[in-house]
Protein backbone atom coordinates (compact mmCIF):
# COMPACT_ATOMS: atom_id res chain seq x y z
CA UNK A 1 0.00 0.00 0.00
CA UNK A 2 1.47 3.28 -0.96
CA UNK A 3 1.39 5.72 1.55
CA UNK A 4 -1.02 5.25 3.90
CA UNK A 5 -2.14 8.32 6.41
CA UNK A 6 -1.04 6.00 9.23
CA UNK A 7 1.55 3.36 8.69
CA UNK A 8 1.55 1.59 11.98
CA UNK A 9 -1.55 1.42 14.23
CA UNK A 10 -1.23 -0.31 17.55
CA UNK A 11 -4.68 -1.80 19.45
CA UNK A 12 -5.26 -2.77 22.83
CA UNK A 13 -8.72 -5.00 22.63
CA UNK A 14 -9.35 -6.28 19.41
CA UNK A 15 -13.16 -7.04 19.95
CA UNK A 16 -16.17 -5.35 18.76
CA UNK A 17 -14.71 -1.40 19.04
CA UNK A 18 -10.92 -2.20 18.40
CA UNK A 19 -11.80 -4.75 15.60
CA UNK A 20 -13.98 -2.70 13.97
CA UNK A 21 -11.72 0.21 14.27
CA UNK A 22 -8.88 -1.46 12.69
CA UNK A 23 -11.49 -3.28 9.52
CA UNK A 24 -12.87 0.79 9.12
CA UNK A 25 -9.48 1.99 8.29
CA UNK A 26 -8.42 -1.07 6.47
CA UNK A 27 -11.52 -1.01 4.16
CA UNK A 28 -10.73 2.95 3.81
CA UNK A 29 -6.44 2.46 2.88
CA UNK A 30 -6.17 4.27 5.53
CA UNK A 31 -3.92 2.38 7.38
CA UNK A 32 -0.31 0.18 6.83
CA UNK A 33 0.48 -2.09 9.69
CA UNK A 34 -1.79 -2.98 12.34
CA UNK A 35 -0.31 -4.34 15.54
CA UNK A 36 -3.03 -6.10 18.01
CA UNK A 37 -2.43 -6.68 22.06
CA UNK A 38 -5.27 -8.10 24.45
CA UNK A 39 -5.49 -10.42 27.51
CA UNK A 40 -7.33 -12.99 25.42
CA UNK A 41 -4.89 -14.98 23.25
CA UNK A 42 -7.88 -16.83 21.80
CA UNK A 43 -9.34 -13.10 20.64
CA UNK A 44 -5.63 -12.18 19.30
CA UNK A 45 -5.37 -14.97 17.14
CA UNK A 46 -8.82 -15.07 16.03
CA UNK A 47 -8.28 -11.40 15.36
CA UNK A 48 -5.26 -12.22 13.16
CA UNK A 49 -7.30 -14.77 11.33
CA UNK A 50 -9.89 -12.41 10.18
CA UNK A 51 -7.85 -10.21 9.23
CA UNK A 52 -7.97 -7.70 11.80
CA UNK A 53 -4.79 -7.22 13.21
CA UNK A 54 -1.09 -7.96 10.94
CA UNK A 55 0.69 -9.17 13.87
CA UNK A 56 0.21 -10.05 17.54
CA UNK A 57 2.20 -7.97 19.87
CA UNK A 58 4.63 -9.34 22.00
CA UNK A 59 6.31 -6.38 23.74
CA UNK A 60 4.34 -3.13 24.27
CA UNK A 61 7.77 -1.28 24.78
CA UNK A 62 8.33 -2.17 21.20
CA UNK A 63 5.88 -1.69 19.27
CA UNK A 64 4.24 1.94 20.28
CA UNK A 65 7.37 3.89 19.94
CA UNK A 66 6.83 3.91 16.11
CA UNK A 67 3.27 3.81 16.17
CA UNK A 68 1.05 7.27 14.28
CA UNK A 69 -1.59 5.84 16.34
CA UNK A 70 -2.55 3.44 19.98
CA UNK A 71 -5.88 2.79 20.14
CA UNK A 72 -7.39 1.76 24.08
CA UNK A 73 -10.50 -0.49 23.17
CA UNK A 74 -10.70 -2.62 26.85
CA UNK A 75 -12.86 -1.83 29.35
CA UNK A 76 -12.09 1.34 31.30
CA UNK A 77 -11.42 -0.18 33.93
CA UNK A 78 -8.44 -1.96 32.70
CA UNK A 79 -7.08 1.11 30.92
CA UNK A 80 -4.87 3.25 33.88
CA UNK A 81 -2.91 -0.12 33.71
CA UNK A 82 -2.45 0.32 29.62
CA UNK A 83 -1.66 3.70 30.27
CA UNK A 84 1.03 3.58 32.43
CA UNK A 85 2.50 0.55 30.46
CA UNK A 86 3.06 2.68 27.41
CA UNK A 87 3.52 6.09 28.69
CA UNK A 88 7.61 5.03 28.99
CA UNK A 89 7.73 4.01 25.31
CA UNK A 90 4.87 6.30 23.19
CA UNK A 91 7.25 7.80 20.24
CA UNK A 92 7.32 11.74 20.26
CA UNK A 93 5.07 11.51 17.39
CA UNK A 94 2.38 9.11 18.59
CA UNK A 95 -1.09 9.81 19.63
CA UNK A 96 -3.53 7.66 21.76
CA UNK A 97 -7.33 7.52 21.73
CA UNK A 98 -9.60 5.21 23.56
CA UNK A 99 -13.13 3.75 23.14
CA UNK A 100 -14.42 3.96 26.36
CA UNK A 101 -17.85 4.69 27.15
CA UNK A 102 -17.14 7.29 30.05
CA UNK A 103 -14.60 10.26 29.74
CA UNK A 104 -14.15 12.25 33.19
CA UNK A 105 -12.73 8.80 34.90
CA UNK A 106 -10.44 8.21 31.44
CA UNK A 107 -9.27 11.65 31.81
CA UNK A 108 -8.37 11.49 35.09
CA UNK A 109 -6.37 8.09 34.93
CA UNK A 110 -4.47 10.24 31.30
CA UNK A 111 -3.52 13.03 33.70
CA UNK A 112 -2.32 10.47 36.74
CA UNK A 113 -0.27 7.81 34.65
CA UNK A 114 1.01 9.60 31.08
CA UNK A 115 2.93 12.34 32.67
CA UNK A 116 4.88 14.39 29.79
CA UNK A 117 2.83 12.57 27.30
CA UNK A 118 -0.79 14.02 28.26
CA UNK A 119 -0.99 16.13 25.34
CA UNK A 120 -0.71 13.27 22.90
CA UNK A 121 -3.87 11.53 24.15
CA UNK A 122 -7.20 12.52 22.68
CA UNK A 123 -10.20 10.81 24.28
CA UNK A 124 -13.08 9.48 22.54
CA UNK A 125 -16.30 7.87 22.81
CA UNK A 126 -17.65 6.11 19.57
CA UNK A 127 -21.38 5.95 20.23
CA UNK A 128 -22.02 2.41 18.37
CA UNK A 129 -23.02 -0.11 21.42
CA UNK A 130 -24.42 -3.56 20.02
CA UNK A 131 -25.56 -6.69 21.65
CA UNK A 132 -22.82 -8.25 20.62
CA UNK A 133 -18.83 -8.07 21.33
CA UNK A 134 -15.97 -9.63 20.61
CA UNK A 135 -13.81 -9.68 17.34
CA UNK A 136 -16.02 -12.05 15.59
CA UNK A 137 -18.37 -9.35 15.31
CA UNK A 138 -16.41 -6.43 14.30
CA UNK A 139 -17.46 -4.92 11.19
CA UNK A 140 -15.71 -2.56 8.91
CA UNK A 141 -18.59 -0.35 8.52
CA UNK A 142 -19.86 -0.51 12.40
CA UNK A 143 -18.73 3.46 12.60
CA UNK A 144 -20.39 4.14 9.01
CA UNK A 145 -23.20 7.29 10.09
CA UNK A 146 -22.43 6.76 13.34
CA UNK A 147 -21.45 9.74 16.21
CA UNK A 148 -17.62 10.01 18.01
CA UNK A 149 -17.31 12.29 20.85
CA UNK A 150 -13.68 13.54 21.39
CA UNK A 151 -12.73 15.30 24.60
CA UNK A 152 -10.27 16.75 23.84
CA UNK A 153 -7.97 17.94 27.15
CA UNK A 154 -6.19 21.67 27.13
CA UNK A 155 -2.96 20.01 26.58
CA UNK A 156 -3.87 18.50 23.31
CA UNK A 157 -2.43 20.40 20.40
CA UNK A 158 -4.94 21.17 17.54
CA UNK A 159 -2.74 19.29 15.16
CA UNK A 160 -3.22 15.86 17.49
CA UNK A 161 -7.13 16.40 17.78
CA UNK A 162 -7.16 17.09 13.40
CA UNK A 163 -5.69 13.84 13.54
CA UNK A 164 -7.60 11.49 15.51
CA UNK A 165 -10.40 13.25 14.01
CA UNK A 166 -9.54 12.24 10.96
CA UNK A 167 -8.79 8.62 12.02
CA UNK A 168 -12.42 8.47 13.07
CA UNK A 169 -14.06 9.98 9.96
CA UNK A 170 -12.11 7.47 8.14
CA UNK A 171 -13.33 5.05 9.99
CA UNK A 172 -17.06 6.88 8.84
CA UNK A 173 -18.17 8.16 11.80
CA UNK A 174 -19.36 11.50 12.33
CA UNK A 175 -17.42 13.32 15.05
CA UNK A 176 -18.43 15.78 17.29
CA UNK A 177 -16.35 17.98 20.58
CA UNK A 178 -17.68 18.04 24.05
CA UNK A 179 -15.54 18.69 27.44
CA UNK A 180 -15.55 15.05 29.20
CA UNK A 181 -17.82 16.82 32.50
CA UNK A 182 -20.47 17.79 29.44
CA UNK A 183 -19.45 14.17 27.45
CA UNK A 184 -20.20 12.13 31.09
CA UNK A 185 -23.65 14.55 32.11
CA UNK A 186 -25.22 13.93 28.01
CA UNK A 187 -24.85 10.44 28.21
CA UNK A 188 -25.79 9.87 32.09
CA UNK A 189 -29.20 11.27 30.67
CA UNK A 190 -29.64 9.91 27.46
CA UNK A 191 -27.97 6.58 27.90
CA UNK A 192 -26.95 5.24 31.71
CA UNK A 193 -30.36 6.26 33.43
CA UNK A 194 -32.15 4.53 30.49
CA UNK A 195 -30.45 1.54 31.17
CA UNK A 196 -30.66 1.92 34.63
CA UNK A 197 -34.15 1.99 34.33
CA UNK A 198 -34.80 -0.57 32.35
CA UNK A 199 -32.64 -3.18 34.47
CA UNK A 200 -34.73 -1.89 37.40
CA UNK A 201 -37.95 -2.55 35.42
CA UNK A 202 -36.95 -6.02 34.92
CA UNK A 203 -34.98 -6.84 38.47
CA UNK A 204 -38.33 -5.52 40.18
CA UNK A 205 -40.83 -8.10 37.60
CA UNK A 206 -38.09 -10.45 38.83
CA UNK A 207 -38.42 -10.88 42.11
CA UNK A 208 -42.39 -11.87 42.16
CA UNK A 209 -44.07 -14.33 43.05
CA UNK A 210 -45.78 -14.81 40.04
CA UNK A 211 -42.90 -13.43 37.32
CA UNK A 212 -43.81 -16.33 35.28
CA UNK A 213 -47.51 -15.20 34.71
CA UNK A 214 -46.60 -11.44 34.06
CA UNK A 215 -43.89 -11.98 31.75
CA UNK A 216 -46.46 -14.47 29.60
CA UNK A 217 -48.48 -10.95 29.11
CA UNK A 218 -45.05 -8.92 28.43
CA UNK A 219 -45.81 -7.55 24.75
CA UNK A 220 -43.98 -5.40 22.70
CA UNK A 221 -44.04 -1.99 24.50
CA UNK A 222 -42.13 -4.05 27.36
CA UNK A 223 -39.62 -5.93 24.77
CA UNK A 224 -38.43 -2.57 23.26
CA UNK A 225 -38.33 -0.77 26.57
CA UNK A 226 -36.55 -3.77 28.08
CA UNK A 227 -34.05 -4.53 24.93
CA UNK A 228 -31.26 -2.42 26.93
CA UNK A 229 -31.96 -4.83 30.10
CA UNK A 230 -30.11 -7.89 28.17
CA UNK A 231 -26.88 -5.37 28.04
CA UNK A 232 -23.50 -6.99 29.89
CA UNK A 233 -24.01 -6.55 33.65
CA UNK A 234 -20.22 -6.11 33.98
CA UNK A 235 -20.05 -3.03 31.77
CA UNK A 236 -22.90 -1.40 32.94
CA UNK A 237 -21.86 -1.92 36.59
CA UNK A 238 -18.36 -0.28 35.48
CA UNK A 239 -20.12 2.97 33.55
CA UNK A 240 -22.39 3.59 36.66
CA UNK A 241 -19.61 3.53 38.57
CA UNK A 242 -17.77 5.69 36.66
CA UNK A 243 -20.15 8.13 36.17
CA UNK A 244 -21.57 8.01 39.66
CA UNK A 245 -22.00 11.63 40.61
CA UNK A 246 -23.83 12.70 37.20
CA UNK A 247 -26.06 9.03 37.31
CA UNK A 248 -27.27 9.70 40.95
CA UNK A 249 -28.09 13.62 39.68
CA UNK A 250 -30.17 12.00 36.94
CA UNK A 251 -31.94 9.79 39.30
CA UNK A 252 -32.87 12.38 41.81
CA UNK A 253 -34.12 14.11 38.59
CA UNK A 254 -36.20 11.10 37.51
CA UNK A 255 -37.61 10.74 40.72
CA UNK A 256 -38.76 13.81 41.17
CA UNK A 257 -40.08 13.51 37.69
CA UNK A 258 -42.12 9.99 38.98
CA UNK A 259 -43.64 12.03 42.12
CA UNK A 260 -45.27 14.04 40.14
CA UNK A 261 -46.91 11.24 38.15
CA UNK A 262 -47.89 9.71 41.18
CA UNK A 263 -49.26 12.75 42.59
CA UNK A 264 -51.54 13.05 39.43
CA UNK A 265 -52.58 9.69 39.64
CA UNK A 266 -53.37 10.03 43.20
CA UNK A 267 -55.25 13.77 43.08
CA UNK A 268 -57.41 12.05 39.63
CA UNK A 269 -55.24 14.89 37.90
CA UNK A 270 -56.12 13.22 34.25
CA UNK A 271 -55.25 16.61 32.59
CA UNK A 272 -52.01 16.66 34.51
CA UNK A 273 -50.61 13.60 32.85
CA UNK A 274 -52.34 14.25 29.63
CA UNK A 275 -49.90 17.28 29.42
CA UNK A 276 -47.01 15.16 30.80
CA UNK A 277 -47.69 12.66 27.77
CA UNK A 278 -48.28 15.02 25.25
CA UNK A 279 -45.08 16.74 25.63
CA UNK A 280 -43.24 13.64 25.68
CA UNK A 281 -45.01 12.26 22.35
CA UNK A 282 -44.16 15.69 20.70
CA UNK A 283 -40.53 15.63 21.68
CA UNK A 284 -40.23 11.79 21.17
CA UNK A 285 -42.49 12.07 17.53
CA UNK A 286 -39.88 15.30 16.42
CA UNK A 287 -36.66 13.20 17.38
CA UNK A 288 -34.91 12.40 14.27
CA UNK A 289 -31.74 10.18 15.63
CA UNK A 290 -31.20 6.50 15.27
CA UNK B 1 -71.90 -17.88 2.40
CA UNK B 2 -73.14 -20.98 3.90
CA UNK B 3 -73.87 -21.22 7.77
CA UNK B 4 -70.71 -18.80 9.10
CA UNK B 5 -70.84 -19.42 12.92
CA UNK B 6 -71.62 -15.52 13.22
CA UNK B 7 -74.75 -14.52 11.11
CA UNK B 8 -74.59 -11.16 12.35
CA UNK B 9 -71.94 -9.05 14.34
CA UNK B 10 -72.34 -5.66 15.32
CA UNK B 11 -69.08 -3.54 15.76
CA UNK B 12 -69.03 0.11 17.39
CA UNK B 13 -65.12 1.55 16.87
CA UNK B 14 -64.19 0.01 13.42
CA UNK B 15 -60.88 1.16 13.32
CA UNK B 16 -57.79 -0.98 14.48
CA UNK B 17 -59.09 -2.91 17.00
CA UNK B 18 -62.50 -3.66 15.65
CA UNK B 19 -61.81 -3.19 11.79
CA UNK B 20 -58.89 -6.08 12.22
CA UNK B 21 -61.45 -8.11 14.35
CA UNK B 22 -64.53 -7.57 11.24
CA UNK B 23 -61.50 -8.62 8.50
CA UNK B 24 -60.19 -11.77 10.78
CA UNK B 25 -63.38 -13.38 10.90
CA UNK B 26 -64.35 -12.57 7.97
CA UNK B 27 -60.90 -14.02 6.39
CA UNK B 28 -61.83 -17.24 8.50
CA UNK B 29 -65.82 -17.37 6.92
CA UNK B 30 -66.53 -17.41 10.25
CA UNK B 31 -69.50 -14.33 9.80
CA UNK B 32 -72.18 -13.45 7.60
CA UNK B 33 -72.77 -9.49 7.62
CA UNK B 34 -71.05 -6.94 9.83
CA UNK B 35 -72.69 -3.57 11.06
CA UNK B 36 -70.46 -0.70 12.13
CA UNK B 37 -71.35 1.80 14.38
CA UNK B 38 -69.27 4.72 15.22
CA UNK B 39 -68.65 8.34 15.77
CA UNK B 40 -67.10 9.48 12.65
CA UNK B 41 -68.98 9.06 9.59
CA UNK B 42 -65.16 9.25 7.73
CA UNK B 43 -64.34 6.22 9.23
CA UNK B 44 -67.65 4.48 8.55
CA UNK B 45 -67.30 5.08 5.06
CA UNK B 46 -63.83 4.46 4.88
CA UNK B 47 -64.55 1.30 6.45
CA UNK B 48 -67.04 0.39 4.05
CA UNK B 49 -65.19 0.89 1.19
CA UNK B 50 -62.43 -1.44 2.95
CA UNK B 51 -64.55 -4.32 3.01
CA UNK B 52 -64.29 -4.15 6.83
CA UNK B 53 -68.31 -3.84 7.01
CA UNK B 54 -71.31 -4.28 4.66
CA UNK B 55 -73.45 -1.60 5.87
CA UNK B 56 -73.25 1.53 8.26
CA UNK B 57 -75.71 1.36 10.88
CA UNK B 58 -78.17 3.54 11.59
CA UNK B 59 -80.13 2.52 14.79
CA UNK B 60 -78.79 0.61 17.54
CA UNK B 61 -82.03 -0.51 18.70
CA UNK B 62 -82.65 -2.25 15.12
CA UNK B 63 -79.26 -3.73 14.92
CA UNK B 64 -78.39 -5.39 18.31
CA UNK B 65 -81.28 -7.69 18.89
CA UNK B 66 -80.90 -9.98 16.10
CA UNK B 67 -76.86 -10.14 15.99
CA UNK B 68 -74.66 -12.89 17.31
CA UNK B 69 -72.16 -11.25 18.74
CA UNK B 70 -71.47 -7.39 19.65
CA UNK B 71 -68.13 -6.01 19.86
CA UNK B 72 -67.71 -2.71 21.73
CA UNK B 73 -63.85 -1.35 20.08
CA UNK B 74 -64.05 1.96 21.11
CA UNK B 75 -62.24 4.42 24.04
CA UNK B 76 -62.87 2.59 27.15
CA UNK B 77 -64.42 6.06 28.62
CA UNK B 78 -67.20 5.49 25.35
CA UNK B 79 -67.94 2.36 26.89
CA UNK B 80 -70.56 3.14 29.46
CA UNK B 81 -73.05 5.13 27.65
CA UNK B 82 -72.88 2.52 24.56
CA UNK B 83 -73.48 -0.32 27.43
CA UNK B 84 -76.48 1.80 27.85
CA UNK B 85 -77.79 2.22 24.30
CA UNK B 86 -77.70 -1.51 23.54
CA UNK B 87 -78.78 -3.15 26.85
CA UNK B 88 -82.54 -2.49 26.28
CA UNK B 89 -82.33 -3.98 22.65
CA UNK B 90 -80.09 -6.64 22.88
CA UNK B 91 -81.51 -10.34 21.91
CA UNK B 92 -81.35 -13.05 23.86
CA UNK B 93 -79.07 -14.62 22.52
CA UNK B 94 -76.62 -11.75 21.78
CA UNK B 95 -73.15 -12.13 23.41
CA UNK B 96 -71.21 -8.98 23.92
CA UNK B 97 -67.31 -8.22 24.27
CA UNK B 98 -65.08 -5.49 23.95
CA UNK B 99 -61.59 -4.30 23.00
CA UNK B 100 -60.96 -2.00 26.08
CA UNK B 101 -57.33 -2.15 27.55
CA UNK B 102 -58.50 -2.41 31.44
CA UNK B 103 -60.32 -4.70 32.51
CA UNK B 104 -61.91 -3.65 36.55
CA UNK B 105 -63.75 -0.15 34.96
CA UNK B 106 -65.35 -1.98 31.73
CA UNK B 107 -66.43 -4.62 34.31
CA UNK B 108 -68.10 -2.06 36.86
CA UNK B 109 -69.86 -0.38 33.83
CA UNK B 110 -71.01 -3.26 33.08
CA UNK B 111 -72.78 -4.07 35.90
CA UNK B 112 -74.20 -0.83 36.22
CA UNK B 113 -75.44 0.02 32.82
CA UNK B 114 -76.60 -4.06 31.46
CA UNK B 115 -79.28 -4.78 33.91
CA UNK B 116 -80.45 -8.49 33.78
CA UNK B 117 -78.12 -8.98 30.27
CA UNK B 118 -74.91 -8.90 32.36
CA UNK B 119 -74.55 -12.72 31.78
CA UNK B 120 -74.24 -12.02 27.81
CA UNK B 121 -70.92 -9.71 28.49
CA UNK B 122 -67.71 -11.46 28.38
CA UNK B 123 -64.97 -8.81 28.58
CA UNK B 124 -61.96 -9.29 26.58
CA UNK B 125 -58.61 -7.60 26.37
CA UNK B 126 -56.26 -8.22 23.04
CA UNK B 127 -52.84 -7.42 23.34
CA UNK B 128 -52.42 -6.22 19.87
CA UNK B 129 -51.29 -2.60 20.50
CA UNK B 130 -49.76 -0.61 17.48
CA UNK B 131 -48.52 2.85 16.42
CA UNK B 132 -51.29 3.00 14.05
CA UNK B 133 -55.16 3.28 14.30
CA UNK B 134 -57.85 3.79 12.08
CA UNK B 135 -60.09 1.49 9.88
CA UNK B 136 -57.05 1.94 7.07
CA UNK B 137 -54.46 0.43 9.62
CA UNK B 138 -57.16 -2.37 10.21
CA UNK B 139 -55.43 -6.26 9.04
CA UNK B 140 -56.86 -9.29 9.04
CA UNK B 141 -53.98 -10.84 10.52
CA UNK B 142 -53.70 -8.23 13.64
CA UNK B 143 -54.36 -10.96 16.21
CA UNK B 144 -52.61 -13.66 14.16
CA UNK B 145 -50.53 -15.60 17.22
CA UNK B 146 -51.44 -12.33 19.29
CA UNK B 147 -52.76 -12.75 23.10
CA UNK B 148 -56.28 -12.10 23.88
CA UNK B 149 -57.27 -12.08 27.37
CA UNK B 150 -60.60 -12.76 28.10
CA UNK B 151 -62.17 -11.74 31.58
CA UNK B 152 -65.36 -13.96 32.53
CA UNK B 153 -67.86 -12.52 35.00
CA UNK B 154 -69.77 -15.28 37.59
CA UNK B 155 -72.66 -14.89 35.83
CA UNK B 156 -71.38 -15.89 32.18
CA UNK B 157 -72.18 -19.31 31.30
CA UNK B 158 -69.41 -21.64 30.20
CA UNK B 159 -71.39 -21.32 26.57
CA UNK B 160 -71.50 -17.67 26.22
CA UNK B 161 -67.39 -17.80 27.38
CA UNK B 162 -66.81 -20.50 24.73
CA UNK B 163 -68.63 -19.04 21.77
CA UNK B 164 -66.65 -15.55 22.85
CA UNK B 165 -63.39 -16.99 23.37
CA UNK B 166 -64.20 -19.00 19.89
CA UNK B 167 -64.63 -15.70 18.14
CA UNK B 168 -60.87 -14.41 18.87
CA UNK B 169 -59.89 -17.81 18.40
CA UNK B 170 -60.88 -17.51 14.97
CA UNK B 171 -59.28 -14.39 14.44
CA UNK B 172 -56.02 -15.98 14.89
CA UNK B 173 -55.29 -15.11 18.79
CA UNK B 174 -54.01 -17.26 21.60
CA UNK B 175 -56.77 -16.85 24.31
CA UNK B 176 -56.00 -17.05 27.94
CA UNK B 177 -58.26 -16.17 31.59
CA UNK B 178 -57.75 -13.83 34.57
CA UNK B 179 -60.24 -12.27 36.56
CA UNK B 180 -60.31 -8.30 35.77
CA UNK B 181 -58.60 -7.69 38.99
CA UNK B 182 -55.50 -9.85 37.78
CA UNK B 183 -55.53 -8.63 34.50
CA UNK B 184 -55.50 -4.93 35.87
CA UNK B 185 -52.50 -5.86 37.99
CA UNK B 186 -50.62 -8.13 35.46
CA UNK B 187 -50.92 -5.16 32.86
CA UNK B 188 -50.34 -2.13 35.33
CA UNK B 189 -46.77 -4.62 35.77
CA UNK B 190 -45.98 -5.33 32.14
CA UNK B 191 -47.49 -2.71 30.27
CA UNK B 192 -48.92 0.64 31.90
CA UNK B 193 -45.54 0.90 34.83
CA UNK B 194 -43.25 1.10 31.33
CA UNK B 195 -45.12 3.36 29.67
CA UNK B 196 -45.21 5.65 32.28
CA UNK B 197 -41.94 5.17 33.03
CA UNK B 198 -40.84 5.79 29.28
CA UNK B 199 -43.18 8.95 29.34
CA UNK B 200 -41.37 10.30 31.81
CA UNK B 201 -38.28 10.19 30.75
CA UNK B 202 -38.58 12.05 27.52
CA UNK B 203 -40.50 14.72 29.35
CA UNK B 204 -37.86 14.94 31.69
CA UNK B 205 -35.50 15.35 29.10
CA UNK B 206 -37.37 17.44 27.02
CA UNK B 207 -38.03 20.07 30.07
CA UNK B 208 -34.09 21.23 29.86
CA UNK B 209 -32.31 23.89 28.19
CA UNK B 210 -29.99 22.00 26.67
CA UNK B 211 -32.49 19.29 25.50
CA UNK B 212 -31.34 19.84 21.51
CA UNK B 213 -27.93 18.73 22.69
CA UNK B 214 -29.05 15.83 25.01
CA UNK B 215 -31.40 14.18 22.34
CA UNK B 216 -28.23 14.73 19.18
CA UNK B 217 -26.47 12.43 21.47
CA UNK B 218 -29.38 10.04 22.11
CA UNK B 219 -28.81 6.65 20.44
CA UNK B 220 -30.55 2.86 20.03
CA UNK B 221 -30.79 2.21 23.61
CA UNK B 222 -32.65 5.79 24.18
CA UNK B 223 -34.52 4.82 20.68
CA UNK B 224 -36.16 2.14 22.08
CA UNK B 225 -36.76 2.41 25.74
CA UNK B 226 -38.39 5.83 24.47
CA UNK B 227 -40.56 4.19 21.29
CA UNK B 228 -43.54 3.73 23.65
CA UNK B 229 -43.45 7.41 24.53
CA UNK B 230 -44.73 8.45 21.07
CA UNK B 231 -48.12 6.34 21.67
CA UNK B 232 -51.57 8.48 22.38
CA UNK B 233 -51.34 10.94 25.25
CA UNK B 234 -55.29 10.47 25.12
CA UNK B 235 -55.45 6.64 25.28
CA UNK B 236 -52.55 6.28 27.88
CA UNK B 237 -54.24 9.19 29.99
CA UNK B 238 -56.97 7.30 29.98
CA UNK B 239 -55.56 3.99 30.98
CA UNK B 240 -53.49 5.54 33.56
CA UNK B 241 -56.99 6.94 34.79
CA UNK B 242 -58.70 3.49 34.72
CA UNK B 243 -56.11 1.43 36.45
CA UNK B 244 -54.71 4.17 38.97
CA UNK B 245 -55.21 1.92 42.07
CA UNK B 246 -53.05 -1.00 40.56
CA UNK B 247 -50.95 1.80 38.85
CA UNK B 248 -49.70 3.77 42.29
CA UNK B 249 -48.38 0.66 43.73
CA UNK B 250 -46.73 -0.17 40.64
CA UNK B 251 -44.86 3.19 41.09
CA UNK B 252 -44.40 3.07 44.77
CA UNK B 253 -42.63 -0.68 44.35
CA UNK B 254 -40.73 0.99 41.39
CA UNK B 255 -39.38 3.86 43.32
CA UNK B 256 -38.13 1.53 46.32
CA UNK B 257 -36.62 -0.44 43.45
CA UNK B 258 -34.50 2.96 41.94
CA UNK B 259 -33.28 3.91 46.09
CA UNK B 260 -31.91 0.95 46.32
CA UNK B 261 -30.01 1.28 42.81
CA UNK B 262 -29.07 4.93 44.63
CA UNK B 263 -28.26 3.75 47.48
CA UNK B 264 -25.54 1.18 45.60
CA UNK B 265 -24.00 4.14 44.11
CA UNK B 266 -23.91 6.51 46.75
CA UNK B 267 -22.16 3.80 48.57
CA UNK B 268 -19.55 2.38 45.61
CA UNK B 269 -21.38 -0.63 46.02
CA UNK B 270 -20.29 -2.11 42.75
CA UNK B 271 -21.34 -5.78 43.70
CA UNK B 272 -25.04 -4.68 44.42
CA UNK B 273 -25.10 -2.95 40.89
CA UNK B 274 -23.91 -5.87 39.00
CA UNK B 275 -26.28 -8.13 41.20
CA UNK B 276 -29.67 -6.43 40.15
CA UNK B 277 -27.94 -6.10 36.32
CA UNK B 278 -27.01 -9.58 36.21
CA UNK B 279 -30.56 -10.75 37.40
CA UNK B 280 -32.82 -8.26 35.35
CA UNK B 281 -30.20 -9.67 32.48
CA UNK B 282 -31.02 -13.18 33.31
CA UNK B 283 -34.62 -12.68 33.14
CA UNK B 284 -34.88 -10.61 29.82
CA UNK B 285 -32.33 -12.48 28.42
CA UNK B 286 -34.75 -16.08 28.77
CA UNK B 287 -38.04 -14.45 28.01
CA UNK B 288 -39.33 -15.79 25.26
CA UNK B 289 -42.14 -13.57 24.60
CA UNK B 290 -42.82 -11.29 21.24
Amino acid sequence: MSNPQFKKIVIFGTGLIGGSFALALRKANAVGEVVGFGRSETTLQQARQLGIIDRIGQEVAAEVGDADLVLLATPVGQMAELMARIAPHLGAHTLVTDGGSTKSDVVREVYAQLGSRVAQFVPAHPIAGAEKSGAGAALADLYQGRKVVLTPLPENSQDAVARVRRAWELCGAVVSELTPQQHDAVFAAVSHLPHLLSFALVHDLAQRDNRDLLLSFAASGFRDFTRIAASSPEMWRDICMANRDALMEELRRYADELYVLFRALEQHDAAKLEEVFSEARNVRGNWTGQ
